[in-house]
């Protein structure tokens, strides 16, 4: 099998300051499918072109971020063995009762060096995309909203990069795509990593805030759906804090913004397709500003104090 | 490790009338990358986004079309578990002393069920695309030509493609991601498989003429690219199928087209991400017209007829 | 008064073979705004992006095609000044009342040579776009079916192309932007005209059918936008005629499609910038396909045989 | 005729403090056509879709800015014809002698009120595009560079507004599209004016310091081109002032960048079509962040304070 272990980033629960706001939000805005609530309160969302069940999760909370990032894998022999591995890396390892996320299988929980809670589930149920299986349309008409492709990735920030590096790299069979080296010219400032051909599934990047989560990204097809996406932000007011731009890390397009309860979104277009045969590219300090931001080649204020 | 096994489209080689028109079509019209001969006058080129040595191979012949087609695997053990895989699958095969093409490792070959020789190997020289790897640009401004990204995928027909299917799903690793039904509404007609998060990586149709070639696909990035390829095309007076036009099979966007010894190509943009967890997507008899070509709706004569 | 004379292509009406279904297909596959009916029974629409009352015109009748175009001149002088020259040219006209079309009012009438009714009026409701004229939105997001800017232009049939090309230019103010020449290389096969800085707002093309349709053309914004249209199209099994493709006239990108009538329309986006300084661009008769195809580089037989 | 009086921007002169320097820039960055020297110094450049013999011209001098700006009318009569009216309107005119500008006939020289030179003329040499006018092709492959098709605006700021306004609208022909008011809600911050069925050819805006240039502004044809034009920015480290964004000022997307020597300029794509029986749109000051940068929604510092 050429695709196995960790298949993607499957689901993210965020933590917002008002549910209904947020759910007017990314339903209206964002432009995802709401997916009912459990009994808990939670509100659940898909990406319109996605076949699981839901990708997003919001609970209602005093604080804005991220409470776990929930990576889909192949099956449930390779949870299991994936269990293993985590708790041979010295990590400890839970495992929350399938249900307990609405349509979820078992789910194995860790905390990553960068002190987010990380997990693994096999299991979801396939509701299906809008257009079948069966001799289907090729576009869904009339969509509003900025409607994304699919949950892509998410950049996370903590202090130790290199522990949560070396987890997803040696455990969970990432590979390193693009590295930006702090001024020693030496050590990780920040990591892009991938499990399949998408130029990253998940991105760490040092901050003294560990847990804390930078942006959750969302796949948009074409830079002329990052440009609707801008005008749909400002239709709705929504907060942009920069873009459309490109980044040098990746090559993609993107905007970054941020919902009602200042938890950061991209919507993000492209990147070049990674092979594990490919070296990792290298960003070196003085050249960071161009890598995250290509066109203004500095980073802005925000990028570096700005998490939840 | 999340990508493994057989990990892309590699290289072929193609069979053309005259080397120096197709030298002079492949550079000015593709606007591919000359990268040399070798000893036996054949002529190598890559696309510009790739950074293996070489993708496709034009040897001077009497008749048009492809001589192998090469599968780029993770590494040597990988190369000598398939190998053993493809054995024990029924087929004989031969390995192809390193060398043998230019900058490329040690390939083992058979023939697939529908007549296709097809290779695999685990190393090419690493010569890297225009950009670099340390603290790259994001673009190469100027290119002339078509200019794809990379070699995608390849469209064989011959009689047995529900062979060539189980050899490359049970055996490479490949996943059907789509699937076209004959009249009778249970075999394959025609089915798109990927070994990776692509729409496809490799495709069979039934034909009559086994061993022989639909197309070869290179990827472009954008819908505005395939006008300009299309444009292009125009200019230089190059012999167009079909396009630009829009797949119901897979969603991509295609030109199909010729080059001087008629072999058809592809300039294709687009696609959905598949993973191993999706349901394949099927096509009746009655719809392939509309799966094959969206917006036509029906195939043009040239699409079952012509091949090389 | 830099813009003066003649405005634009303000509204045509189209005879439609079942008034319910051609209404249905252009609210809903070509997206216009329903604007109401008269008391005869016509049905009123516009593009989203146009200022007037309505641009579209459908009439029941048992034979499809267009009844009369109407071009929107700057005032009433400009009006009377035009009847006048007219007059002096040659040809008969007729004033039809304010209010015959809904908020609209007094149209001077004319037959042109080549067969086709031609009326010219000054007054047309405001009714506005969707964005307003005080601190506006830049787009209307969620657009449903294909969405048009406006109506662009038309191409009319019919035998005397040289004389309406001199009604248009010598009386009306246009000015010849392209030319297709008849295998005598002298005559005028067909004329693309503008009376502003479009590449066209009518085009005359021989034919032996007087006062014929060729097709009502409607404008969209972007490339991206004509694949949508073609998508849109497939979706309702709209029959296409050709396209996605570009025109080597004027450049512009394009499909042609039928409404359920058999009426030929276009989606058409770009073409370049005109101003009367400029010279025809002229089309020999061997390279008349690619001047009307660019990428087939062939007319189709529908082209020359499919009128309304 | 439909199109009369004044047709567009034709050319501007702008300072430059390193000749060199500057004609470097405007070859290979913004990817002109360098169209030669006069005996003075002066470098000249056209746009490639421009069939005139140049549209920029540049004098090296120890300020930058711009010289001034002139405008192409119909025809030696309309020269003359207007040459009256800017008299009758108060403002003393000056001839310039045929071949004062390379290839350019008599100017008509006068200061608007706003303390810009602005002149007319009749008569430039057809040089012609790349593309010629007997069964052209559609497009120039392998352009380098931004690539512009033609010099579009220019916005040129000056205490008195509605002097400049009136001077173009009651004696040029020009029409005003777009208003920004002041904080009194009555007078004009800023007034965008057409003289064809662009959305704007020229823009004055409010400033202390008369005679001074915003920006000169080039076309490009698609969204695409203008991720295409930051990317070419970046890689030549040019400076850029804000974008890829878009305006709500003519809805069009920009981005604004600086030449070596402070000049801004802006790449242009876009904008709705304005005909003269549009009424304005007009902005209230407290919209007027999102009326120039409609993604930001608020101006940034530079945009007041920078100007040559």
């Amino acid at each position: 099998m050429a695709l196995t272990g960790v298949l993607r980033p499957g689901h993210c629960q965020l933590r917002v300051l008002d549910l209904k706001e947020a759910e007017h939000f990314y339903t209206h805005v964002m432009g995802l499918k709401p997916m009912g609530h459990d009994p808990s309160g939670r509100a659940y969302f898909k990406c319109l072109d996605e076949r699981d069940h839901a990708s997003l999760v919001l609970r209602q909370a005093d604080r804005a971020g991220v409470d776990f990032c929930g990576l889909k894998v192949l099956d449930t022999a390779t949870l299991h063995r994936l269990e293993s591995d985590v708790r041979a890396f010295g990590l400890p390892t839970e495992r929350i009762p399938a249900g307990e996320l609405l349509e979820t299988g078992e789910r194995v929980r860790f905390e990553a060096p960068t002190g987010h809670l990380i997990e693994l589930y096999a299991h979801k149920t396939t509701v299906g995309d809008e257009l079948g299986l069966r001799n289907p349309e090729a576009i869904v008409d009339g969509r509003k909203g900025i409607s994304p492709v699919r949950l892509d990735h998410w950049q996370l920030h903590g202090r130790n990069v290199e522990g949560s590096r070396d987890l997803f790299c040696n455990v969970l069979g990432f590979r390193v795509v693009e590295r930006a080296l702090k001024e020693d010219g030496v050590s990780d400032m920040g990591v892009w990593m991938s499990c399949s051909n998408k130029a990253h599934d998940i991105a760490f990047v040092h901050d003294e805030r560990d847990g804390s989560l930078h942006h959750a990204s969302f796949l948009l097809p074409t830079w002329e759906q990052v440009l609707h996406a801008a005008d749909v932000m400002t239709i709705h007011r929504t907060a942009i804090d920069i873009g459309p731009i490109r980044h040098g890390i990746t090559r993609g397009t993107t905007i970054y913004a941020f919902d009602p309860s200042g938890n950061r979104f991209e919507t993000f277009c492209g990147g070049y397709d990674h092979y594990p045969d490919m070296e990792p590219i290298v960003w070196d300090w003085e050249d960071l500003g161009r890598g995250i931001f290509y066109h203004t080649r500095q980073l802005n204020e925000r990028f570096l104090t700005v998490v939840t």
